[in-house]
This record gives C-alpha cells, structure tokens and sequence, in this order.
C-alpha cells in the first residue's frame, strides 16, 4: 500500500528556492521498514515493464541523476537498478572531459552514452554539468548558460521525440549531510580511496552550486521531460522516491510485447517430427 | 557446503569431442534446491570482491560467453550478474556486424567494449564468431582460421599482460533442448518475438559448429586464459557452475582496497569545527 508523500515535480518554468525543501522529508513514511512492503510491489512491477521495453525494441528511456557530491548517486542507480536485468541498462558516470572529449561540443560525449531502443540508461551526472560546475567556476557566462539552457532543452526534445523518454532526478542533501559523509570518508581507513580533497574544496561553493541548479529547474522543465527534487538525506526514502519515478516512468509508457505472429505455426509439424527422430536416437 | 562436480577446464593444447560430454550432466547436484545454499554463499562472497575490484581500479575483467542458439547465454549473464552492483558491470551482446564495423579487423569493436580497471565485462558472443559463423559458411578458409586462432591468442595475452583477465566459457547444450526451445517460442505467442527463422536454418550446421567449436578449443586456450565447457541442459546447474567459475575469478585476482591514507585525518579538526556550527544553526 502506497504511503502519501509529497512530490517535487518541476514542470515548465516552475521556481524553486531549495531552502524550502527540508532534505530530511519522508513524507508519511517513518523508516525504512516502512517502505519495505512498497518496494517490493514496485519490484515486481519493474520486473514485468522491463522484458516489454527490451522486447518492443522501439523506446528507450534515459534517467538523469544530479546532486551535490555525497548525494547519493552511486549508492541509488545500484539500489534501484539491481533490480534490472544488467543486460538491459546502461550506466555511465560523467567525470571530467577527457581531451578528446573537450575537443567536442559538450553534447557529443553524453549523446553517445544514450542507450539504444529497448535499453534504460542511467547517467551519474550529466550534461547539465556543462550548465553547473562550469558556471560556478567562471568557465562560461550568463549567456552563455542561458544559451545551453536552450540548446539542452532543444536535445532533450529531439530524444524524446524520437523515442527516447528523458526523466531528470535530483538527489537534495543538506550541507550537514555532506559533511558527515566526508567525515566518514576521512575516519575509516578503507574509505579513505573514495576521499577527494577537491571536494572540501567544492563544498565551499555550495550556495552558488544550490543557485546554479535552481537556475536549471528553472529553464530546463517541461511537462515532457520534468525535474525531480528528492530529499535525500534519508537513504532509504531516496531509494524509494526514485523507485517510485522509475516505474511510474516505465509505466507511462505503454509499453507491451510484440504482436504474436500466427504464421510461425505452420514450422511446427517439421519441427516435432525431428523431435521425435531425435528421442529415438 | 560446495558438492563435487567435474570441470571441464581447458587449457593449452588440450583436445575435447564435444559429443563425450553429456549436456545434463549435474555432478553430485540432483535438483535446483541442491544449488541454492552455495550460490547464496557465492553470492556474499561476490558481493564482497567486487566492490574490490572496483576500488582498486587497476584490473578488470572480461567473461566471454559462447555457445549454440538458445544455450541460455542471456539467461545465464541475466541470473549470474544480477548479483552485481550494475555499475561497475558492461555487458555487451555481438550481433551481425554495422557496415562500420565491417570495415575494419574484426578485433575492432570487440576491443572497443572491453571495459576500463575496475569493470566486469560480459561479451554475449564475441570476437570467436569471427572463427565460427564465418567458418561454417566458408567466408573464411582454414588457413585464415589458423592465423585468426593467433591473432586471438596474441589479443587475450596482450589484454592479460595489461591488468585484463579474459575467461571464456561455453554454454554446452543438446540438439534436443535446442529445438525443445525453438517449439516453445513458436508455441507461446507472447514468445513469437524471439523466434528467428535464421535458428532453424542455422541449425542444420551444428556438426559443424561443434567442429569449429572444438577446434576453438584447441587453439585457443590457455592456462592464463582457458576455456570452460558448461554442460548447460539444465540451467539450475550451469547459473551454479558459471557463478562458481566467475567468483573463483574474482578469487584468483587477489584484489584489496587502495591502502588507508594517513594524512587525510589533519582535515577532521576542521571538519568537526565546520559540523558544531552547522549544528548550531
């Protein structure tokens, strides 16, 4: 039985102050044996939407996910897509451009990551980086951003009107959050790999990062192709809020198995007289 | 508790005839149930290295999965890596090769999917169709099987050389439970999709691809790179046996976590400073 929480749906031109979206909310939901009993039906629902998409082989759809560092990326695309069958998805994590990369528009690298009809992609940031890290730092201008916020919107349409659904999903941490997660990252020893003093160095940007992504929500929300706010402070509500976009998506979708093809019948009069020769043997 | 089974490891030079292995051949197993409580123990273990793997970051390493239409190739790479975080996974299915990649050696897209340090890859056929397919239908001559066999050779010990484990493993099924399986995507309608005409035709050549298959054998193991023959009629038996042989992998590759890094801990003063603070607020 489905829970009420809120939703953060960004729509077209919707404005959004993060401030008024406490990281911690898990709407009616209390813990995180709370949402087992949900999870598990939307599980199985994913499980059955899956093996139509891969079958159909006429759609794909593509899941976005941003966030602060320590937001949660990594840890929700394998909670969420362990379910998949790994055959069927794609995952790619956006680092820094390499330098054949940077010698491209900045589009080019994220569409070759776009998966094929029947396939999910899931991306560990994105393209909107080129609209935030970038931003933050100097590298492009207000026009130029307001120019990209553009140019995104005009890619996310092309994709979607050829079939590939693009679902836009933002992980919101608090920046106590954040710190605790770094501080793990430095206390235990076998942490210490994932531990980049870059981002102690990021996090004093935070305000600006905050201003940059409500920018985003701002100008690159449609109906079609929305943003997503999820408070995410609390893991186990994350996990479920995108379970919950993810087979919602899939379910808008329609998605079925092909048409049964009648004509096949006629192979098998052939086909159980060799079984036969082949028993005998 | 592991049951004993026999294994089918080839390495250099060893010959096999297909036909003195029976394809339902389950070792000491008797039924599915039998299997569960060591791929549970598998699974934990698995779950442990690859995060490993994935850390480290200076190793990888690629499955191959060969054999006959409907061996269970999907089915198996679907159960076995399930168990995987998605994202530290590319699996990858060869089909007819683009005009593009017609266009150049045969190595080319194979090497292309071979994923980066810290990934599996899963190659649902592969590079061997180029000594297998092509073969059966005379596109290529025993002479240039005989060097392509080299070639192969030289690739898999380059990539081994490199920090990329390659093993290689054979779906090994009856031409009984090939055709059970063509009749029942006939049968089923919502299967009918799956069904390719291309099947029945090919499979008036399985002498032959046993033929090639077995010269694959010959020529192209090794013990840094062996082939493993999986009798697969049942598929409770070969997920049990492929999951045996990829853990093993893992096992072999001795994998830690980076080593703890000492000096990160001169940030927490700091860090601590900042979370008071925030808590203040």
């Amino acid at each position: 039985m489905s829970k009420s929480s809120k939703n953060w749906f960004l729509a077209k031109g919707d404005s959004i102050d993060l401030k008024d979206i406490d990281p911690g909310y898990t709407g009616d939901y209390h813990s995180k044996e709370d949402t087992e009993s949900e999870k598990a039906e939307l599980t199985e629902i994913f499980e059955k939407l899956q093996p139509k998409l891969f079958a159909s082989g006429k759609k794909s759809v593509l899941f976005v996910f941003q966030g602060m560092d320590c937001s949660g990326k990594d840890g929700v695309i394998n909670k969420v897509f362990s379910i998949s069958n790994p055959a069927g998805i794609h995952i790619h994590s956006f680092k820094a451009p390499t330098t054949e990369e940077r010698n491209h528009d900045y589009l080019w690298r994220a569409h070759q990551h776009v998966a094929g009809y029947g396939y999910i992609s899931a991306f560990n940031r994105s393209y909107y980086e080129d609209v935030l890290i970038t931003r933050v730092h100097g590298q492009i201008d207000d026009p130029t951003a307001k120019q990209r916020f553009k140019q995104i919107n005009h890619f996310e349409k092309m994709l979607e009107e050829n079939g590939v659904r693009v679902v836009k999903i933002f992980l919101h941490i608090s920046k106590e959050f954040q710190l605790k997660k770094l501080i793990d990252r430095v206390e235990k020893p076998h942490k210490n790999w994932k531990f980049d003093k870059g981002d102690l160095q990021e996090r004093k940007y935070w305000d600006d990062y905050q201003k940059c992504y409500e920018d985003v929500f701002k100008h690159c929300a449609s109906d079609d192709h929305p943003w997503h706010i999820i408070p995410a402070d609390n893991r186990w509500y994350r996990d479920l809020a995108v379970l919950q976009i993810v087979v919602r998506t899939l379910q808008e979708m329609d998605l079925s198995y092909p048409d049964p093809i009648p004509e096949l019948q006629e192979h098998l009069p052939d086909m159980y007289a060799e079984l036969e020769k082949l028993k005998k043997k």
